[in-house]
């Protein structure tokens, strides 16, 4: 049986192992109540606490106060993309969308189904290779809110920046470097993060959300597409996504031990580091993200031909490096590089790029 | 450390101990990949092909063919109360809704969200204690389709047959009783069941749908809400809940090994027989359904009063009997007996209740 691989999947993808080896240890008895997590009601005190404590802890780590909600949702950021304009887009307004990628792309077309949107900015023309500046943003004034998407998973970038929005809502799709690096998040008014990337397993959908988002909830939706729904009722509306919350828990637990997002952002820069310097060495690499704009989370290159490409792929997975086949749409090779990847895993992957372009270059 | 107790939880609720120990034993290492199921890409081949031997499984299983497919959704049946509508009720038709418990008037107000509903029979006036006969159910001719709930987890009592819709689609919620008994399956045009109660954890739902019902889908919706997404994707147009449909399908494993729908069916049988025998005995214990309407998943009793109930549920936990606290609608003792319980938790309880009943009666 083969050991644990290093696992640079983007989404879902390593879990740090610690938390794999806690969720195992305890799967047949939960803190010792004779039952596993999977199997303990949503309505139990045992869950009730892990919801309390999770809401606590993220906001804890996130370092915002009592004037916002965590919540935990299922369908993915998808479903974000159509709740957040059926919530708050309302029929007089217009919301901004900022698009830097596929999925900031997916958010404006299920909200073009829904209201009236604007483009205030794309990277389209360029093929998302950087992240706009402020100056670039044309942004309404009147706005519903500002939608941006902070690190860009297919393309490799990241807003190193918080967009000035002039009192509008700053809503964001944080789902690939959620808690990865300290910020003032206090900025946001909402934002949402799939949890199978910087969180958990898939299947949970956490949103931070400031609570005067709450008092414009559409009041017409379908119960279980309201905000309000969740925030009401602690997220324990309906039955909720138990397993997944519990492992969020786990994760943030491990985040807090781990020394806080100071700590997180310092082991995720060394690890990006790692690897660009591997990629600006000579050309035999070419990095996809201009280099202002280039994520910590996600880092994309091409190689000089997909014949080389392909060699290069299966050596590395010969050599225990999974999950680092680019995207379609960029194609090429991207290393997700999570906060739960080690330092040893970049390391690997560093040189065996290093050793690869000695023997191909 | 408690021993794994007699878990009558509703749902969440109990998971067969092999489905338990077989999860626990490869959640370091999902079939010798080196990476655990929960960080397993949802594109890589094993997770694809865990998504087509569960849809398969379940056609094996519930004896339905190639006219139907089988879906894996998020957001719980809440959801689908809100999905159905949105996606078949159009704007020209009415909805038919028969409501036999809690579950089904919620889908119902959700519908009436959305569209034209009509309460087609309901059996609120007697506290939802039998289930409506075919004559008394007053469907509307040409009606976008009839919703059934087909088992009322809280009131305990089952559809014991499958009503006559005249070619009506027929939609039914089977969260509480899916797989637990041999039933013609192709007689439903789309069952929904938040997988937490008969099938696997909670956070993922299994949909089983006629491929007919799939033209007649709104094509407007956020992509997210449609039948159709799912269906064209495989379930697989976003991030699914990996862990959940893992899990669902090391369920449906057991549920074959087991001997399939018809050694099920005998094996609920008989569990609720304990059960209700005991109730028959005599008037100490006054079961909440009719008899011809019991439920086989949810064996739903009061005692004489209030204080001998919380006395009863006292005792009950500190023998190791959990989770049989009633419903708060109908209050007294609900003992959730899935697939999953085992006949000797059932016999536990039935023994329980006779000692109670003695030294209290």
């Amino acid at each position: 049986m083969q050991e644990r691989v290093f696992n640079f999947n983007p989404g879902p993808s390593t879990l740090p192992l610690e938390v794999l080896q806690q969720a195992q240890s305890e799967l047949l008895n939960y803190k010792g109540t004779g039952m596993s997590i999977l199997e303990i009601s949503h309505r139990a005190p045992e869950f009730e606490e892990i919801v309390t404590q999770t809401e606590a802890l993220f906001k804890e780590l996130a370092g915002v106060g009592d004037d916002y909600r965590v919540l935990f949702f299922q369908g993915g950021a998808s479903q974000q993309f159509a709740l957040i304009p059926l919530n708050f887009l309302g029929t007089n307004k217009s919301a901004d969308y900022v698009i830097t990628g596929s999925f900031g792309e997916k958010a404006y077309k299920e909200a073009k189904k829904i209201g009236k949107v604007n483009v205030v900015a794309t990277t389209a023309a360029v093929g998302h290779k950087r992240i706009p500046e402020q100056a670039e943003l044309k942004l309404t004034k009147d706005a519903a809110y500002v939608h941006i998407t902070t690190n860009n998973t297919i393309y490799g970038t990241q807003w190193h920046y918080i967009p000035e929005t002039n009192g509008v809502p700053l809503v964001a799709d944080m789902s690939s470097d959620i808690l990865s690096r300290p910020l003032d998040y206090s900025k946001f008014d909402l934002i949402y993060a799939g949890a199978q990337k910087n969180l958990g397993p898939s299947g949970v959908v956490l949103v931070m959300v400031h609570k005067k988002m709450l008092e414009r909830v559409n009041p017409d939706l379908p119960t279980i597409f309201s905000y309000e729904t969740f925030a009401k009722n602690n997220s324990l509306y309906n039955t909720p996504p138990t397993f997944g919350i519990y492992m969020l828990k786990l994760v943030l637990e491990w985040i807090k031990k781990f020394g806080g997002l100071t700590a997180v952002a310092e082991h995720n820069q060394a690890k990006a580091a790692l690897l660009y310097d591997v990629i600006d060495e000579d050309d035999f690499y070419h990095g996809h993200a201009e280099a202002p704009s280039r994520s910590y989370m996600n880092v994309t290159f091409r190689l000089a031909n997909a014949e080389l490409e392909k060699t290069f792929l299966q050596e590395a997975e010969a050599q225990g490096i999974y999950g680092i086949k680019g995207h379609r749409s960029v194609g090429g090779i991207r290393a997700s590089i999570y906060n739960a990847m080690s330092l040893a895993g970049c390391e690997k992957l560093a040189t065996f790029m290093r050793d690869f372009r000695k023997r191909n270059g």
